[in-house]
């Protein structure tokens, strides 16, 4: 089986039905991944293993999901030269602003790219646009998904 | 002199002042951009044949910056399969929240990857993360440009 | 049968439900219209196609519906000449607010007459006064239908 | 010279100086306008009897500005089959929100079309395109401001 | 029967459901009201004739509650020396944001006495609190009802 | 010299400068007032020593002004039988979006009657008004006072 | 029985439901716990008496939770020299946001310490944190509890 | 010299001018602090390494300050069981309500007790009342503090 190119980290086990999109999304495009749920504030040493260590395993993107005071992204980033996309999850007090400021509003040096509140399928999307870079065939697969969007 | 890797579009002269540290940290990185001003809403015409053909030319990564109803890195994305990072403008009457949430909130199909109000520098660094995806060079200069940070 | 004088586009199938209302508006005034479902994002080219020739075809007055980075308005009124009125969705997460936001924020040079969050009905209201700044008729149906509002 | 066409309304004379630039780009389009200052609170009565002979006096549009809990527009348009333009106003403590949904959110039935905050350039804009729906001389000038701007 | 001392306005039949509460809270404190379903934008006169002459049938305190740009409270106000209290209605968009700034946020010279949203029991309170600040009896209603409160 | 009907209450010695014009626009009605500065929160005893005793030294109407998590409305409201007025003061950070939250959103039972963000002028006039409910001399002096701002 | 070191109060029985949660994350803690309903608005006499006492009954940490204009813990605060952990009550109509602005925005001189919108488990870990401060047993406790997490 | 009882942390340099009112307030309170400037995203390491020896060198509170993703004050709680209280700064686009919501939604399990936003002095005389909650002397001086205040 391929090594996977993706890594998708998730802070808990009730964001899986939101990101299972993602993965499922990722899945289409022909892209392997690894899933891991585990949370920055609740066990930092695993997210800090996973994350330091994810480019040595090969992975290329990394995509981030968390809610609330949604750390997770910003929290990979810190350890991993790898572009991390971050997902904000929609909250049941707030609607995902919280998440979606965590995530966001980055300081200098650490950027971290975020997509829409609970944009788990575009998540997977750009993690193929950032491997299609300098992938031709990645990239021919979003050209195709881009056509077909079209037509439908 | 080295083709441009990198795009950077904005919407408006007076992002220039925000947008010139993304220029020099693209810089710093030796990382050769291109840039363009024009507005999604004013010459319509003219960004979609830059985004369009922005692959074509070299280009690996876009950056797109505007404030407001800021449509111009969803006007780009939908124009070219280049991961489009987007940096919201601060605005003086909402403070940029109008232009974050115009970035981040892409429809399912056309991600949009936002980095923070007014986050020119970490739009710099997330194109070079972007080119380190699937490139040895790119990815030791951002290993090299954390370390740096780590030891201010 | 007469010939469409307004013209309604919206972003996604989903927004239909509430739109029907204008549709319907429209039919009780009398006012010929077109519909189209087409997204900014998934298919530029249809919508440019459309907006930049509504003109032509004998449209007076667009009428466009999106939700999220809702920049199907702007997108529209960069291609035509016509006034182009945007009814921002209500989202699931931030209420709509993000939708009005990238509705009604347009920069200078290009604006885009907002109505309120799914406030379907009253775009179309909106639309047939604006036909009626010219035309004695429907300025007649909107004096008819303001007295109608003001016995119930 | 010639009559009004455009009838501007604003509550303060402090707003005087951000709307002069809707003033001044209606000159440029050559649409003669009329001028009030009037708050809907502080003088009911003179708002009410502008608003309710303006469709009377040959006025074709109305531009609202107001700000804070900004009736202004909702008020003229229910004493008026003409289409409302609504200016929210930036304000000192919320930057204009409160402005911006005191305009924008008006209920089934009466419509205000709502442009930016201090989008007052936009608003006569808007009010020519309006005229130009049905007058292929003020379409004309949109056509040609559109393509002035699209080559700047 | 007893003159009415309140008048009760609102903006819509739907504001019905939530406003009942405070007609039985004033009828607890045995204080007159009467009531009437009028919109400031869709019968303006009807409101304007009933707040401008509620003084001189023996109104003494009005409260009037809307939704969304909720223009009610204002208008009332404009037209009357009397006391207006506001009762934002909550919005299924925006929560009731939109309300309570449309109705708290009032220009200088024409103050509302804003309650919370969907506040119906506590402008009812406030009413007879006003009747009390010159009248003993209700005042010591007022008294009372403070003291049972603090039993529960 | 007059007994005080107006009793005003600010958290903060910092609050004087807006609410100097509070003052004054009762001066201005020729209604007496009495002014303390007492923090809820810092001085609660002498909070509710003064609201507690209002009543009894003649006061008629309170008027509470207080920034950032702004209780001082709320507190006083429970120690007195009388109708508050409560003044949200604009804040550095959030623009007064707290004040006006802590202010008006006041739970069942205790109701305050919140006006604008450092609507100091406001909360007098609003005073005046409610000693008008029941009062022929206060009333006639806000009629003068409406018919003197619709001349202006 | 063991003496209360934890005293909880709310200021309504709606918000039980909620923070039983607090309760039971005490008692897995082995911390005793005292637990009062009264409204700082509705009952201010108990609310204060209570929080006066509270040190002397042997009460090392308060937590009190509220919603709406959430004045509980600042009122709590007010009255005693411990620490008051507040935890701001989801509401129907801003999520919660109005609470958690009333809680958190305190004023200098009497701090709250502000946990999440119905973050009622965390309300008690962080009293244990608190006391564990100065105490090795429920230092370890806290310890112990982390390592779980981080295994789960 | 005495150890240090307090450790304040903050992401980066800027955060001093606010911050050192913290250290000042502390110093009045006599109660000995260790001060470090480190990002939890530019330098992940030292901020672990400072955290989860915290306890060990004696420290029995934690004070954090960080502003926009505001991420310190959640990442320094996951490696300590110390007690950690957030001080959010104020941000020059959102006013501090990104920090503010980064800082106070943490998940369950990993509470951080946070206070209003450029809460500095705040985080100081609440970090004195956790020591006084156990510390007779501390308690001590949080009450003549409480005294003074009223005085003033």
């Amino acid at each position: 089986m391929a090594e996977p190119l993706v890594g998708i980290i998730m802070g808990s086990k009730s964001d899986l039905e939101v990101m299972k999109a993602c993965e499922e999304q990722l899945a289409e495009f022909g892209v392997p991944c690894e899933l891991l749920i585990a949370s920055a504030h609740r066990n930092p040493a695993k997210v800090h293993d996973w994350a330091g260590t994810a480019a040595q395993r090969g992975i290329k993107v990394i995509i981030a999901a968390a809610g609330k005071a949604a750390h997770l992204g910003g929290v990979v980033a810190a350890y991993t030269p790898l572009p991390v996309i971050a997902v904000p999850m929609k909250t049941s007090d707030l609607g995902g602003l919280d998440s979606l400021l965590s995530m966001v509003q980055m300081p200098t040096g650490v950027p971290v790219a975020t997509v829409a509140i609970n944009g788990a399928k575009n998540a997977a999307i750009l993690a193929v646009q950032i491997l299609g870079a300098s992938d031709e065939e990645y990239r021919a697969k979003i050209v195709a998904f881009k056509e077909q969007m079209a037509q439908q």
